[in-house]
């Protein structure tokens, strides 16, 4: 439980600085700032809490998480003032956290007694949907959906790595490897435009 | 309830269909495909159970939805290759699930001994909710919101024959009537462009 | 008890109220104005009651705010077809909307035994929440996240009112105090233009 606890708090810290770099990038102002940190950090883990019925939803029984979005958000705020963060940079953090909330997603499923399919959906929502919702609310067509690197295709694979290998090797260690996986995958796929193929169809609608 | 199972089965597959319809109108990719999919087709029923308190929601109490999902969403893709889908096809399936959603969410209220508004919202929001989701994803100004044919009405009349139909005639025949109201319904909206009075102020927001 | 009733039912009203006039302002049809009503007065509420799982939802525990909800919609249209209500009056509404929901969220979350900052933050939702989904759902940057005279800030800063003085003064005159502050700091706000200073940084997307 507390290497879990450490995943999803790692996770929300790296998401909240997503989350308020976006926001920079929009021009929102301080209060925008730390909503949309709150949101991209916390979206996904409350999601998954309310569909599965985990009451008090994470946040809620542990506020540590929202100081550290507080701090993580107001942090990015004051830190990119004097050092412009590299674009790189972000794509990390930003596959660091995808890594963390998919992989802790996915055990928190399978300690819920779920199965195959839905762990791997429970995994992939808890890494994705705080940033749908921050795409969202800042009025952008979410990456999931968009045409471009891979994203939720490396929680899947990360998710079935962890599920495989959980069957040979220690559950921390798996979860390692998964985490890995995703991270490794997210990041092969900006540098080298891994796609997944495209369904188009005429626009024919009256 | 195997009824209810069967109804809620056939509505997942069509508004799948219907929503990598969409995803290929959008040119998603093939991930996206079956996430617009798979929220078309869950995004209501899961947004009643949640409301309604039911646990486990009913995909993840019947993982069987998820794989009719998958294969209705990657047999739109490889069966829309081949043969291009008239446009009336598409009007069709959507308003059939429409009536399968909207009545199935109904029952479902009603069995939960909610009265008669909250039946017709719960059953509503069962069978538009979807398809909103799936707006908002895709960055489209919901078809609830947006002046049209008739949509949610047609739900709203549907549920309104079942309620009064059910106290004459056995449930299951209220039931295929209120769908069958709203197939119809829908399908007469689209053909004769049913509408609704609108509502407009001028905009004078300083 | 019955002063939170009230409070919410009050709030309901007015939420109603800037709803069907938001949706006006859109040119939606007369379901439209019902949905988009429906969903700025219960919206806040509804998530706030998920969140905590507070069951049964408080419309469906008591329908008379749906019945206020249609009411505060249709009195709207008819009413406003005959008068056009001045842009003070709608301000005032929505303030007056922002006060009763943020603080009746803020005493059901101290109800439930949450501490400070879930507090805050459960007030706050309940009161900005509803305007946030009328805004996803008819495809405008909600309110919180817009640059602009001062909303979300103006909830916390009333909670933190109604938090201090409790301390001190009867639970409803606190709450009095915390609503009147959250009206006028938002009515300020909006006629002083009182911001929340910006955080840019350069869109420097691949």
């Amino acid at each position: 439980m507390s290497f879990l606890r450490v995943l999803e708090m790692l996770g929300v810290a790296v998401f909240a600085i997503s989350g308020a770099l976006a926001a920079g990038r929009k021009s929102l102002d301080l209060v925008g700032v730390v909503v949309t940190a709150t949101v991209t950090a916390i979206g996904g883990g409350t999601l998954r809490d309310l569909l599965l019925d985990r009451h008090p939803v994470f946040w809620i029984a542990d506020t540590a998480n929202l100081w550290v979005i507080f701090a993580a958000a107001l942090g990015t705020v004051v830190w990119s003032r004097r050092w412009r963060p590299p674009e790189r940079s972000l794509a990390v953090a930003d596959a660091l956290g995808l890594a963390l909330f998919t992989i802790s997603g996915a055990q928190i499923a399978e300690a819920a007694g779920l199965g195959g399919v839905v762990v791997v959906i429970m995994g992939t929502l808890t890494g994705v949907a705080g940033g749908v919702i921050r795409d969202v609310l800042t009025a952008e067509i979410p990456m999931v959906m968009r045409r471009g690197p891979i994203y939720a295709t490396a929680c899947i694979a990360g998710i079935v790595v962890y599920l495989l290998l959980e069957m040979a090797i220690p559950r921390e260690a798996a979860a390692l490897a998964g985490m890995a996986a995703i991270a490794a995958l997210r990041l092969a796929a900006i540098l080298w435009d891994l796609t997944v193929p495209v369904f188009s169809l005429p626009d024919r609608r009256g």
